[in-house]
């Protein structure tokens, strides 16, 4: 696999799954040029879905950051772009990804763990991507940690993403402003909603102890998350990928190891390597081509 | 597979391994022998370990509820009765049990969850017993369900079996009791550390309040660790057994039922069965046998 050109277009979800993908479909005819190709010598198309996915059919059944309920999102794609699409839930897909291309060792079992916007997961077993009975296994972002926890997009209280996932930490820091807390943050930017990873890295570096708060408090999270989920699933290897990892993992990543060794059952742990994808945000558009690859051959 | 005769032994972890090893052989010589046999015709014994086990070595590496660390009970076994032994899981070994002897369908993916003392797990992927990397798989009784939760044997707070096991239960009635609250077990038991989980049955029947709010509190809480688990491992059924489910599934299986879908993401429940298994207490010594028959053969 090789990476030909890379266009990113925001989602604007509030204006309803029908503009959404029409921004996808622009998407791929604009990413498509910038790898100086056209679209006829494209074989498919490979998309990770952030929700539960009805694999064969393509449809998105639930997708609470979205607020998308039963879209017909490969139907739909393939109408505007004359191409095959293959949709795969996003947590599953990035870790194809990672499988795929990056782990040189193929382990048998190995989780993905993909924090961003939300959480999202994806399980290797005995070599290949384990997708459940019915195409929604890997939904680790809505594991519960805390029922009396936060609010999360689900509807639910303390799940694993209204924790310790971007918008959590954004969350978090916006109350505590709110409350007057002092930050960094409010001098870095003119407008708190376009808040990024990065900035977080960036006020973390320059001593925020706000921002140190929450990320690292997060990181404790995302250690009992591990820890659940290598207790449940004993993989070889946790791959921890997305944009907060890209930005965050040196800040992060011990937090997180230390907490899952002092979460997990003794003897879980044991030769389980927790690493870092470096595909960054791209693990998603990665497995993506590695699906869309593998489904026209 | 027939069970020719069964013999029940308590554990009294409280005096070692060692006396724990001594019990456990004369256990199994008072079982080969109510079943009309000579230890001579037996061909191994398979056993099922509360805790993390080093499946080819047979060390149990941490058992909580026994307080054992490193003990090497397939050596000491194996000596103690000149017989091979076979050791995994207690909860992988009861869904080896289940899938294998009860489960007519044979689903491709099945979980199963055991709740006595503690709660185990235990995994069948694509029709095998899962047990992970390094054979910890399936420890899903101590997955955090809420961080700030009640003490847990392994030393966290809010594990699963934490909150809903029946030493959870007894502990919150003890608790209870201690705080002046009225309830019928007093009156039935004249010694509350004798309480079993068909007392909580008997008590319930009979209107008692305290033991109606603990049981489907607890009820609850397992159907949050339901769907935890199917959002995670999306399985085809999920199987749930052991001494609680066998006294009061008429109690609690329409609220854990109720309290999965509620919580699991939509889609991720779909076709999912929750079934119960009639094996009750006799999950784990029928998977011991399918274990010691699979690995004489």
């Amino acid at each position: 696999l090789e990476l030909l050109g890379t266009v990113k277009v925001s989602t604007k979800a509030q204006r309803g799954p029908d503009a959404v993908i029409e921004r996808i479909a622009r998407c791929v005819r604009d990413a498509v040029d910038e790898a100086d190709l056209s679209l006829k010598e494209i074989r498919g198309v490979g998309i990770g879905a952030p929700g539960a996915v009805d694999g064969d059919a393509g449809n998105v059944i639930f997708a609470p950051n979205l607020d998308w309920h039963d879209v017909a999102l490969k139907k739909q794609l393939e109408k505007a772009l004359g191409l095959p699409v293959f949709v795969e839930n996003d947590g599953n897909i990035a870790a194809l990804g990672v499988y795929v291309t990056e782990l040189k060792s193929k382990p048998r079992h190995m989780l993905g763990i993909f924090v961003g916007t939300g959480i999202g997961g994806g399980l290797v077993v005995g070599g290949e991507l384990y997708s459940g009975f019915g195409h929604t296994a890997g939904e680790i972002g809505h594991m519960v940690l805390e029922m009396d926890g936060p609010k999360c997009g689900c509807g639910n209280k303390g799940c694993f993403e209204a924790l310790a996932s971007r918008t959590a930490m954004f969350q978090r820091i916006k109350t505590a402003i709110k409350e007057g807390q002092k930050t960094l943050l409010t001098e870095m930017l003119d407008d708190l909603e376009k808040m990024r990873s990065g900035d977080l890295r960036k006020a973390f570096r320059r001593g925020d102890k706000l921002v140190e708060g929450v990320v690292e408090d997060a990181a404790q999270y995302l250690g009992v998350g591990v820890a659940n989920l290598v207790n449940i699933l004993n993989p070889q290897v946790v791959v921890l990928g997305g944009g907060v990892m890209e930005a965050l993992a040196d800040e992060m990543l011990s937090i997180i190891v230390e907490t899952a060794k002092d979460y997990a059952m003794p003897g879980a742990m044991n030769g389980v390597e927790i690493v870092v994808s470096s595909l960054g945000d791209n693990a998603g558009i990665t497995g993506g081509a590695v699906l869309a690859k593998r489904m026209t051959k």
